[in-house]
């Protein structure tokens, strides 16, 4: 069913435009220049062509089969062109057009999806953003350049969705997929090419059909939840722009947990451990090893990882035992400061040792690197490591050009590295179980 | 007594070495590449000229007088060298050298602060990354890329402060000073360059004192503090590399409410705030409104603020009438949305209309550019508005390239911008009273 929607094999775009500026000529060009090798349909009453595909005055008037409409017209004609859209077949409809339940039309809202369920058409939004495919490359939003990753992202707001878009082009997030599903929803527990679901709501119109979904994906792979709407103030806002109630926190903290979805706070966090998820596995312990070259650093993700509930406990005398190969004046407490004398050598002799037995369910490891050390040497060092214990690895490799190089290595031999030490200590605890 | 340190007459570097890879080497080439006007000494008694300077053996060679020696000998010799400094008529020293209360070696730090206090020296260090004053181009420290600003930035971890100017240098951060003061403090109170103060602090040997100071520099600039150490963890590994307790948390809250001075959890947080009040002025209320042309984004803004304990309140009767020319499907609550119909002429006529009345007390613009909107107009928009009613405003303008060029040109109006919308309403914060 998602199929439609995702992998269509040809795509109409019903209100495509000849005018540059408009959001019906925007879409359809990013359709085009995106590289979707389907069939693409324009469809428009007084244009022959548009960006060189022929148009069509109505979606009947398309010989070929047509699996996926995408709709920008006035939501007046909406149930005509939804029923002209059943007649010719189509399985799915994306339905950008405003002006339903988010503007108190809430009758027009049911009428079209009572009409897209009278021929078995499945729909996203109304008032919604589009979706992407990025590994069909089909751009059927006005939100075009995203990379290519493992993350999907759904969102309740289609405008929140093209400034998180942006936010991750810029710190190097890629995505599986994108639906804005505006008032409506989407399934992803079956996409291959989705290792994570991110989803930001707003209001849920059927609080028991939201959580038994939720809860059946969650149990296929992990869900990370991004709530808007928690005060009373958003929650008039919530209600105001998407037609729906935002309802009670403590009933959705109390519902998410109960689902096994993971509650996100900010934008950060929710991608963040999404990240923190494809590079690596989850264990059942919480008990944490931090390893550092430098004091401060370690400190505050120490600090964070006990704020969150986490134990940062000291090494076992066999551990200690093994470290005793370490010079004199390192602190073999936790963290394990090896301070700027660090070599790549002994992040790794160290790590070893620190895994050596069931003690540590997790290491966290800051670099700071100080004149004279090559932190790529360091990244090489933990990835082996890291292979053969399976154990979570965490990395915070902090500052300049120095680390801007060792970044991409370091996550190319599958350990993720976060910018700052909360932010590190904050994404490990996805994988984490309190004990 | 500061100017010593941030506005010596001339330097002598203690440790200057020919070799490349090391410390004294890179720290003489930042002070001399930096751009520094004053004299600069190496001090080395086996080389005869260092980067082009006439180095010499000892200090009591130099013949001219010499206002700062940065110190990067063994901690072994260094009670002599800083007898030497005394006799030469040094004002202040910069200890970078190791080996003092951090590795267990507490006597050899009280005998180093007991020779600096015979001769009248001040000291920033033992253990120490350097000072650096961006106004006179002094890079007297192994951090040399920073930008100017007006933030000043104090740290007792060398490491962390590397680390933070790096993070910083990215997110377009300048400084005005840097100190890296190890074991020991600094003040800043009087510079000129210097508008807010952040420190990140770990340990403090005498409590009362550094209470006593803080609290008399919170009353002539804003101070951020960011500390370390307060889970147990944390506190341990803070004793093992700065050699000094890290302390009780609740204490610390206390006594930073107390000395007036704003508690930072996180690198972001300090220095957003930090941006707030160098662009934005305190007010005296917490009743803030959120005006924005996309509903996600602004629900999040006003859920962190209902969450940090401020308003977020409808508009009055009055301001709603003002508000009447809007078209009937503009939500007037608040957050006021525009809908992507929103213009920058409405965006600057509500802002007017919001601000005309003592009722807020501050506002979040949140813009989220639809096709055809162009945000740099949003922008100059706003900017009239603020500079008539001296309001707080914060920017939170999300997207892409449209973005990015916009950005530049609101905080050149004087309006801050954050990335993301809590990271907006937390940086707000800072400027309001809660009611």
């Amino acid at each position: 069913m998602l199929d439609s929607f995702f992998n269509p094999r040809s795509v109409a775009v019903i209100g495509a435009s000849t005018r540059p500026q408009s959001l019906g000529h925007v879409l359809l060009k990013n359709i085009v220049e995106g590289g979707y090798e389907g069939d693409v349909y324009p469809i428009n009453p007084s244009a022959d062509t548009i960006l060189g595909l022929r148009a069509y005055p109505s979606i009947l008037d398309v010989e070929a089969v047509v699996d996926l409409a995408i709709v920008m017209i006035p939501s007046t004609v909406i149930i005509e062109v939804a029923r002209q859209c059943g007649e010719k077949g189509v399985k799915a409809l994306v339905v950008i057009s405003a002006g339903f339940s988010e503007s108190g039309n809430a009758e027009l809202e049911e009428a079209l999806i009572a009409e897209a369920e009278r021929w078995g058409m499945r729909v996203i939004g109304p008032n919604c953003a589009g979706i992407i495919n990025t590994s069909n490359k089909l751009y059927a939003s006005i939100e075009s350049r995203i990379s290519t990753g493992k993350i999907a992202f759904v969102t309740q707001s289609g405008a929140l969705g093209g400034a998180v878009l942006a936010w991750a082009e810029n710190e190097g997030i890629g995505f599986s997929k994108f639906a804005s599903y505006g008032n409506a929803r989407a399934h992803l527990e079956s996409d291959e090419e989705t290792e994570v679901i991110t989803l930001y709501v707003e209001g849920v119109k059927d609080g028991r059909k939201f959580y038994e979904a939720t809860k059946r994906v969650a149990r296929i792979k992990p869900v990370i939840v991004m709530k808007g709407g928690l005060s009373a103030a958003g929650s008039r806002a919530v209600q105001s722009h998407t037609g729906s109630l935002a309802g009670n926190s403590a009933i959705y903290m109390a519902a998410f947990k109960q689902a096994g979805v993971t509650y996100a706070n900010t934008i950060e966090d929710m991608f963040d451990m999404a990240k923190a998820l494809i590079f690596q596995g989850r264990v059942s312990g919480g008990r944490v090893v931090v390893l550092t070259n430098s004091g401060g650093p370690a400190v505050m993700v120490a600090d964070e990882l006990e704020e969150l509930g986490f134990s940062v406990p000291a090494p076992s005398p066999d551990i200690k035992e093994r470290l005793s190969f370490l010079p004199g004046f390192t602190s073999v407490r936790n963290p394990v400061d090896l301070t700027a004398q660090g070599s790549p050598e002994n992040y790794a002799k160290v790590l070893e040792a620190l895994f050596s037995e069931d003690y540590y369910d997790a290491g966290i490891v800051v670099c700071v690197p100080p004149l004279g050390l090559d932190a790529s040497e360091v990244a090489e060092a933990l990835a082996g490591v890291e292979l053969r214990h399976k154990k979570p690895i965490i990395a915070c490799f902090m500052a300049r050009e120095l680390v801007v190089e060792v970044v991409p290595l370091l996550e190319r031999r599958g350990i993720p590295n976060f910018p700052t030490p909360k932010r590190a200590a904050r994404a490990l605890r996805v994988l984490l179980k309190k004990s």
